[in-house]
């Protein structure tokens, strides 16, 4: 259960000067957007006119996940990988925007936000600014399909995003604070749901900088060998990088991340070679760093760096006397005029860091997966209709029906297509789908389970938060799916279907993105016949929750009730989200 | 890491006969539940006429729970153990009746159901039948604070009845189906909040039997090491008993459960005498056993015991041939004749293994909380008003000034009052708590923290689904709470909202369960507002969700909003489900 070794420093001095300046400047456009509305490039001493009226944003996790940005653009030029960039901590949104903009995908979908000393005042001035952006990593961020404000499904997204999808590589950076939540601390487990053939990579990174807002977290305040147990006892070999001082942690970082990707390469390379076999255990990464790192040290006499008063805006009252020194002196230790040309431009050999074109974390299309989406070849639904001779003369079953309608679905549709429920698959009567495929598993399987296979493309685990996390990640990386629930228990992803059709919403008044599929829902066992169960399992209300969103983002489908056709317990009804498509 | 080393076989034989045959009687009482109509003794040759005309309930995790059941019941006499039992698997309902009505407490609060043969009938017919009783661990069920129906928040519920219970041991049952939950799955983590000195215990098991309804389970799939590498990275020393023979499965428990409580006793007294230290590893137990354990291990060449075909009623349509002798001589199997007498009663030398009045699980006053309330000592809100001499003349904050009063609610009530939040005490303003408490945790404290101790009243996890469980199980064993929270992320407990309200609604048709405390929320960080987050943070659902339950079972309360009176972006709005109180 150790770490593996890896090599000490793998960076050469020029590898890490360019890594460096690569974080150094990130960070830089970080604070600025949080700070500045004027004096961008800091070519006058910094003043109190220079500074946001109203200061808005969370420093704290950003700096970590511009050290993560840097070192994954090395390896991925590196190694050519096809890297899809999830930020669990979205929050840390002015990161994710100072990455894109330093890549020049910014520039590319917002052309007013030039690559240049204007386009660096505006990108500063818009950020949590009326008429500008969101602070989180929203539909507007390009590369993102995460927004992360409302935490736990990062890791989720990221499993979902990777299925099907054998050639890409997904980062999924996890905050100590998201780690806390219920449905992230079961996503760890859909390791058990990859198939090292036909799916891609998860790389998950657990940052762990100590506080969530004001209080410690659960994950940095256990032992070392107790939370090497935790993630070793969901499957996985996690490695660690840990410190504060900048150039030991490049060197670990990129020593770690090196073996990481050959660790990722063997556990492909043998399953795709010689077949699926016992579950590997996928490499993960600790990073463990102070909030708010590079920050101020100290203010008013008061810990800033590594302490829960990093979380948000370091210096909340600019007016205060030596604030605007403080943010000075931060501000000039990126050393800015070694980053940006007098025209405001990232220099040259710094920007060399960055991958080109779709290999760019910012511009990955995979992110935009409206843009990839093939149509469904749906088999022609008169094909399933239930003869009705007469009134009150048929016995039929909706949902068995829809069953084998799905089942012809997944047989013409191989690899966009995927099934996810928390095991009603077949109370929800969609037994014919066996007929085609079965239950996914990469975990043991025994003799006496009943459809269940490593190439099973229908998605079981008992947690609608993982159905509902995987299926958004599957649909927003340009595929389709379907998730059969039980009526009552659909309620635990309301906050869930909200912010999927908020995303649905803002990514409807973006030129650039492009409409993915619905995300639709079964919902069966009734209110009204709960035999088994009783009052615990009845609840109509989801309908209600649903339809209080715009017909552009939601329809809900009923299906007829002709007297003596519902012999079952199980009933359909299908709501679904949908794009504007 | 490894398990610790137990006693081999610690029951003499005649315990282990009584053991044995209370969990044969138990077992019996179970399958006559689902199955039998007449003939409750089989005093005459099963036949079609006694089996009831529709088969409904869950047999698969029953005969576990009756296993745990009877062994608890042995160290809670060798011990005097004030012990409350939560039942995840909470469809296994027949268990638990079954047992209520072996201690007799079923026939105290249900006459009607004798403790004899007409009794046993009664019992066995009204199960899961129309007029009768639901098929889960309801609210009709003494010693039940936990339904069990919608899975997920068993050990949440187990933790928050243990809190401020220094004297009481809580066992909390947690199938591996609910296991694969995103609140169960971080819920694990609440030992990091658990006092030993202020708190009493909290005994999970684990019950293994490897299906959810038709699938594998996550847990039971793993390897061995696996399994206890999560366990132990939870931060708990697990015990394993695993197996099928009967004799040696009693014997392993009874091993097992001895050194358990052993080690929860010194735990408790070290913290009680030394001070509360480094935290303590608390035991768990893992139980491996076949899912429908002693039931039929065939039906119509199909393999039933231990696979997922046990799950519900084994055989469904017993019409077919043979199906009665199948049942005749499962039910003969558990020997009845030898368990009962020839009045039905349960015969006194497996009677004594049940302990006395409240000692026994089913009559726990723990379990009917109502019954323990005290009156929470309120300061006069008036001592709170904030002056305002005119008309838009004085700047406050709502929320800030109702911290002061919960911060003398606090102090005025120091062991039966606690506050939950996902961290959002600070940022909805009641920093005012801070003044006569703290955060409560029992990991790593480090000097920076703010107002983190290990006596803490303010429950901070960053889990709205901990928070809630925490909560629920603390006022359903008698005492009272607030939860604070943002606004749009309260929807994340929608559906356990949903459920609580249900059993305050069920709660109330009972004339033995006694009213408990309300469930206050503070919905803060309003739609309005959201200048730092933006879209993502803004949800108004919540008070719809609540508003279309009767007015017996919430309240919703909406600040008076005078022009000036809000100057920060927290307004405070409360929410408030209430018992008929």
């Amino acid at each position: 259960m150790n770490t593996p070794s890896v090599s000490p420093s793998p960076l050469s001095a020029e590898q890490l000067q360019t890594l460096d300046a690569w974080w150094r400047a990130a960070n830089y456009l970080s604070v600025g957007q949080i700070y500045l509305i004027d004096n961008p490039l800091l070519e006058q001493p910094l003043a109190l006119e220079h500074v946001k009226p109203r200061l808005l944003g969370h420093w704290g996790t950003t700096p970590g996940l511009n050290f993560l940005y840097a070192h994954l653009n090395r390896v991925i030029k590196a190694h050519d990988l096809d890297t899809l960039f999830i930020t669990g901590p979205g929050h840390g949104g002015p990161a994710l925007v100072a990455n894109a903009w330093l890549e020049g995908t910014y520039s590319e979908v917002y052309p007013k936000v030039t690559h240049d000393r204007a386009g660096m005042q505006c990108l500063f001035k818009q950020f949590s600014f009326p008429g500008g952006i969101s602070s989180h990593v929203g539909a507007e961020t390009p590369g993102s399909i995460h927004e992360g404000g409302e935490l736990g499904y990062s890791l989720s997204h990221a499993f979902g995003a990777a299925f099907d999808n054998p050639g890409l590589l997904v980062v999924c950076v996890i905050g100590d604070g998201e780690a806390e939540t219920g449905p992230l601390a079961t996503a760890w487990h859909s390791n058990k749901f990859l198939n090292p053939a036909r799916d891609g990579a998860v790389l998950p990174i657990l940052h762990l900088n100590g506080y969530k807002i004001a209080g410690p977290t659960v994950l940095a305040r256990i032992p070392h060998e107790e939370l090497e147990a935790l993630l070793t006892g969901y499957g996985y070999a996690p490695y660690f990088v840990e410190g504060d001082a900048p150039i030991a942690m490049h060197q670990r970082m990129a020593a770690v991340l090196d073996e990481v990707i050959q660790q990722i390469r063997l556990i492909q390379q043998r399953a795709r070679s010689e077949g699926v076999g016992v579950r590997p255990r996928w490499p993960m990464i600790v990073l463990r760093s102070p909030k708010g790192w590079t920050g101020p040290k100290e203010v008013d006499g008061q810990r800033i760096e590594g302490t829960f008063r990093a979380h948000q805006v370091p210096m909340g009252n600019m007016s205060q006397p030596g604030h605007v020194r403080i943010l000075e002196d931060w501000t000039q230790s990126y050393r800015p005029r070694e980053l940006f040309d007098d025209a405001g431009r990232l220099l040259a050999q710094i920007a060399a860091l960055s991958p080109a074109g779709n290999r760019r974390m910012s511009a990955n299309a995979h992110a935009n997966g409206g843009a990839l989406l093939v149509d469904l070849k749906l088999p022609d639904y008169h094909d399933y209709s239930v003869e009705v001779p007469g009134p009150g003369t048929t016995v039929a079953e909706a949902t068995r029906v829809q069953g084998e309608f799905i089942r012809d679905v997944i047989a013409g549709n191989p690899h966009n297509f995927l099934v996810f429920s928390p095991d009603e698959t077949n109370s929800n009567r969609w037994n014919a789908v066996f007929e085609v495929t079965d239950r996914c598993s990469i975990a043991e399987i025994l003799p006496e389970d009943d459809h269940v296979a490593t190439g099973g493309r229908v998605m079981e685990m008992l947690s609608e938060h993982q159905c509902q996390g995987w299926l958004e990640g599957y649909l927003l990386t340009g595929r389709h799916g379907f998730f059969s629930c039980y009526e009552a228990f659909i309620h635990i992803v309301d906050s869930m279907f909200n912010q999927h059709a908020k995303w649905l919403k803002v990514s409807s008044e973006i030129p650039w993105r492009r409409p993915v599929a619905s995300l639709n829902y079964l919902l069966s066992s009734h209110v009204w016949r709960q035999d088994h169960n009783g009052f615990s399992h009845q609840d109509p209300g989801f309908i209600d929750h649903v339809v209080n969103k715009k017909a552009e983002v939601i329809r809900i489908y009923l299906r007829p009730m002709p007297t003596r056709c519902c012999q079952s317990p199980t009933t359909a009804c299908a709501a679904a989200t949908t794009s504007m498509s």
